[in-house]
């Protein structure tokens, strides 16, 4: 139901084999990217996909290895004739960077409309719910949680006792209030049981681990963080560059109880990441290391 | 001697096996590249090479796809630790594109100076001689030839005869007039022959085909051209975006009598430029279809 796929799992720089930072998530024909680093366009394109649908990008913050893909990806976006808005959004400044980078990219057939963040904040846009958290960067960077909420259950037996008449049945599960000739008022909460539950994935890169990950990544599905480092050893460097080493990501991911781990923005000195995930699995389990094009369907529960 | 490297041979928009469009050329441990769309950087490293050594870049013109690579090829170069100045040259207006883009860029460990042309021109650079000149596109655009000149032959037999100290065969080899303790003058012409053939490599993308490419082409050692379309068929859309098809790349390369001529920057719904090589090779024989990674090294004659 939500399609997750991480485009580019390298931080700073890209490697051959790894593109810089970005995640796709596409749900009901509604693509959201995150990140846009030097790249996304291609990794997209050998995933065999179209960039038409992304009508949201959501940017943590503005260095280069998560912003320098978009004047090509946006030129790549005319190309495949989108004519509707794409709406960024990210921390304050966000308009001034973009107007600058486009300077490259000044004739795009659709209009940009911005959205910038001066605080955590929650939007809704295209059946997703958005939370931008601030994280704990060298500069103002945000986190984001992004969840698909579903409906209760439609009790049939109860519309037939209650004598809804049938064509009010699918407009009352899609939320709708409808009004019978006689003036009756049908309303959904007469028939559909309680909120069933969602989907959520946390994405963060570029942080220390901080209270307000845990609090946001709370009993997410998927929970992306960034792993800059793999060694042990690397954690006062991680602490100075504000980063975090796989085991920080992994405790974040125990204590905010989610369901599984990626980590990702790997730095260019970490070839393989995959060396390092014994000691992640100590300390939370369903932990994997993210590459370039991995991909997860989320389903809802039962 | 001169080593050249079509790094990327995508115009317009990249594709997965296909970087954006750049060349690199080395020479005596100083580079030049031309053009750096989207990808440039990683394109490097597939090689294998450092950005370091590359301390001039030239551009043709500023549409995206020959310099969105840009401000990820910078901070590359900055992490590669070089601290040497970098000179950016083409048309009127860089500096103010390139300040544009570098606003995800802001703080680099050397600096950038730059050379903007208004016309046709030739400067010296670290061994190389370049030569720029205008091109017919829709914007502003210029093609450049590279020249590596190459000194006459030391005539040991002849600086015996003149009695010229040994210690000033060296300096007289590498065009230093002497002066002798006796004061006599020793010119590099009394004992070096003729200027021999140095090696010429000639690049050009975006233009229509023009007398002036012909004229500064001639010669060349290699003719990088661009080649957008492949069909014969797609001539009226090659006139209308001012771009060229292989044929009249070709008749380019025959006219400028060079020695061996690559297509690049291919349009994206060409996905195998080989098909159309037929024809070409009708035109002119020794012609190569440019791939991302392709490599020749220049070699002096005898």
């Amino acid at each position: 139901m939500l399609d997750v796929c991480l485009l580019g799992s390298g931080g700073m720089m890209p490697l051959p084999y790894r593109f810089l930072t970005s995640l796709l998530l596409r749900y009901n024909g509604n693509n959201v990217l995150i990140d846009c680093g030097e790249g996304t366009q291609v990794a997209l394109k050998k995933k065999g996909w179209t960039p038409k649908p992304v009508g949201l990008i959501l940017f943590t913050h503005f260095h280069a290895d998560h912003i320098s893909g978009l004047p090509g990806f946006l030129l790549s976006l005319g190309n495949a004739e989108r004519t509707e808005p794409i709406l960024l959004a990210g921390p304050k400044g966000l308009e001034r960077v973009v107007r600058s980078l486009l300077i490259i990219a000044p004739e795009l057939p659709f209009p940009i409309e911005y959205r910038e963040f001066s605080g955590d904040t929650e939007f809704d846009w295209e059946g997703y719910h958005i939370t931008a958290f601030r994280v704990n960067h060298n500069v103002t960077c945000y986190g984001y949680s992004v969840s698909i909420s579903r409906s209760g259950r439609f009790d049939a037996q109860k519309a037939k006792e209650l004598g809804i008449p049938l064509k009010f049945w699918n407009p009352l599960q899609k939320g709708e209030t409808m009004e019978g000739e006689d003036g009756t008022v049908y309303r959904p909460e007469m028939v559909m049981g309680p909120p069933r539950k969602g989907l959520k994935v946390t994405y963060t890169t570029d942080t220390r681990p901080t209270e307000n990950i845990v609090k946001n990544a709370a009993e997410s599905d998927l929970f992306i963080c960034e792993g800059m480092y793999g060694e042990e050893d690397k954690i006062s460097k991680a602490k100075e560059n504000k980063h975090m080493t796989f085991t920080e990501a992994a405790g974040l991911a125990k204590r905010a109880n989610v369901k599984e781990l990626w980590l990702t923005h790997f730095s260019p000195s970490l070839p393989n990441p995959k060396e390092y995930m014994g000691q992640v699995r100590q300390i939370f389990s369903p932990a994997y290391p993210g590459k370039d094009g991995k991909t997860l369907e989320l389903q809802y529960e039962d």
